[in-house]
């Protein structure tokens, strides 16, 4: 593929995503049921195709549980795609509206932002998903995954469009950069006259590079080094089920805990039995000088422990002198995602919420529920740190946009 | 200034966000009446500052009229920080909430965006407009105006911060670079870690260059190509008016119309008098080969007029085959800013309000109605060509965000 042909791809997706935004939801629906169906029937057309990615020597072996389709994932897969079918359609909905001084009747409505570009690594199963998600929303996709997976998305690609043109709709509602070259992908991260947002997901370096390279508008996902901040008016065994759930029940994501901030008043009772609890679990326990005044075999966290996200079983934990100590610090070192408050004070609770710039600010609660499907939405297209758009979980409607739908009688303005 | 003091500059702004996102609605407007007197009692300080911009010998005469401050508009201008304590507090809201199926109570709170970045030109009162709609709004601003103004603007600026410092705030919500190099302008742009939106309020050139080379995310403004269709089952009368009202009323802004696009069943018959009403209020008119066979003097219209924002008494005129023809026409050459339809036809103005993809989108009005102040939004930042975050006249809610603030009694995720 040529920068002139993704120009093209990219001309095509505006135009089909003409098409896409008048769909009914009922047609919609019909044609993910459609969708779910095709893959499960063409479920060893999608394994050869995936093993044609698996047997490419230069694959790396991380790589590979990742890229690996059978006949179980290629059924979530499909099963994702009918969750959807009973999900609101976003972009049926009206936000309000109003009449003008001049009698003129503004109404709000929602509407698909248009031509959505993803932009992944090596699973697969994000074309499915994703293309499913900007189908329902009344987007056009275009879907630029890793080089490692290239033949499996061209299939399920390819199964989706099928599909679409037999229900004779324009099959560029769906489309995929089959050359994973980087001069291509930078091409298409400027291609602003035809894609209205990009959004990378996988790891943070593939986000800080789609963000420091896009010139079309990018929504940030992903980075999360969240804290739970132990206050003294804390129940002590709350706090150990807060934490131990934070950190051990899915290490790997990103609103998994991160950091203890605990009070110096509680410090001496509580972190005895919080560093067993944990190191029971697995988990490597880092602490600052206070921390290891009171259970002194814990390893010394460096200042670099304060920004990091492990994503592992690695926790680090610091003793603060005050409430306010704990929000300076998790609005210094946080990453504005899930922020955590355990306290049976009224007052610390309020100021926590208030004071600490996260997506999700929790008292007394798990940051693990920060999650489109916790949250209710029904699906995930990631959790957003930035605050421009959307915040925190996305669900549908955060592929949407709106208009301002204007009647009038004639006005003109004076 | 160099870029490390540009950092320590972001850091400070970040500091002093805190700050403003924890004011009450009524220290705020407090503030800002203080603000407007400070102004007006400092009018000769600010005239002597201007003079220094308007006497430096480089400055190409036509940002003199831009640039110049007198008594007259620095009233305004305080006049205009007046009119925001009217205006409802945007983060004293809440979206609404809802129960989960673990108890958890979710409450969706608007909250200040934080940091916002203004870039703009020659024109001193974007200091003070800009200050005042960020400070409303809780957040603190960095302004980074064109080298033509830095005297007025760095004066402008120290009277609202001697007022923060006389009120024992945090001067550093209102910050100006008083450098203004491109090195720093690019640095300034790149400051991810303390800025969260940058706003460039100006020429087209400016905003592109701005999109280009920003990696904090950018709300788009300003370029309006606005199209007025005129359909086969239009009023005469009301598309005279309404073409009149969007071509001649303020010619220079962006919600002016800059095309007529008309049904050919009712161009031999309408024509001849839309081009004579605009001929007599001095506007040039150009035009495709279908309307030179109706009005043979008309100037030939060239394949670069449908995609230029004149901004000027120019206009162009299509005959159009079909409604269908219009729309498509708009979707290709459009902004995606304001777009008309005069038709007494129920069918065409909902399918024209439904598949033009546009911001606002008139059945039976002008143009010009597309305005913070005509929408009763009571002040505007902008106005937003992008999907993102905002769409359309820009309130003041679009320099706030959200977050969750969830409740739970000690839930964990299973």
């Amino acid at each position: 593929m040529n920068k002139q042909e993704l120009i093209q791809l990219g001309k095509n997706a505006k135009k089909a995503s003409f098409q896409s935004a008048g769909l009914s939801t009922t047609t919609k629906n019909d044609i993910l049921k459609q969708f779910a169906k095709a893959i499960i029937d063409k479920t060893d057309e999608i394994i050869d195709a995936n093993q044609k990615d698996l047997q490419n020597p230069q694959i790396e072996s991380k790589f590979i549980d990742r890229l690996k389709l059978d006949a179980k994932r290629i059924s979530d897969m499909a099963n994702g795609l009918l969750q959807l079918v009973g999900l609101a359609d976003p972009t049926a909905k009206i936000d309000g509206g109003w009449e003008t001084e001049d009698g003129l009747r503004i109404v709000k409505q929602r509407v698909p932002l248009g031509v959505v570009g993803i932009i992944y690594e090596a699973r697969p199963n994000v074309t499915i998903d994703a293309a499913g998600l900007c189908f329902k929303s009344g987007n056009a996709v275009i879907l630029r995954g890793g080089k490692e997976s290239i033949n499996s998305n061209v299939v399920l690609a390819d199964i989706l469009r099928d599909v679409l043109k037999q229900n004779d709709l324009d099959e560029n509602m769906i489309q995929v950069i089959d050359d994973p070259s980087h001069e291509l992908a930078q091409a298409f991260m400027e291609l602003n006259d035809y894609v209205d947002v990009l959004i990378p997901r996988g790891s943070a370096r593939l986000i800080q590079t789609v963000l420091n390279n896009a010139t079309v508008p990018v929504i940030e996902t992903g980075a999360g080094n969240c804290h739970i901040y132990v206050d003294k008016d804390a129940d002590k065994q709350m706090a150990r089920n807060i934490i131990i759930n934070g950190k051990v029940q899915r290490p790997s994501v990103c609103n998994a805990t991160e950091k203890v901030l605990i009070h110096k008043d509680v410090a001496d009772d509580y972190l005895p039995d919080i560093i067993s609890d944990l190191r029971e679990r697995g988990v490597e326990v880092r602490g600052d000088e206070s921390t290891r005044a009171i259970v002194n075999d814990v390893i010394p966290a460096t200042t670099e422990d304060w920004d990091t996200e492990y994503n592992a079983l690695i926790i680090s934990i610091k003793v603060v002198d005050s409430r306010q100590a704990a929000i300076d610090h998790i609005n210094e070192h946080g990453t504005h995602h899930s922020e955590v408050i355990v306290s049976n004070d009224y007052a610390a609770g309020v100021a926590f919420q208030q004071q600490v710039d996260a997506a999700c600010v929790y008292v007394n609660a798990s940051s693990r529920f920060t999650d489109g499907f916790e949250f209710g939405f029904g699906a995930e297209i990631g959790i957003s740190t930035q605050k421009l758009h959307a915040r925190g979980p996305m669900g549908l409607e955060a592929l949407t946009s709106y208009k301002y739908v204007i009647n009038g009688d004639g006005q003109t303005r004076k």
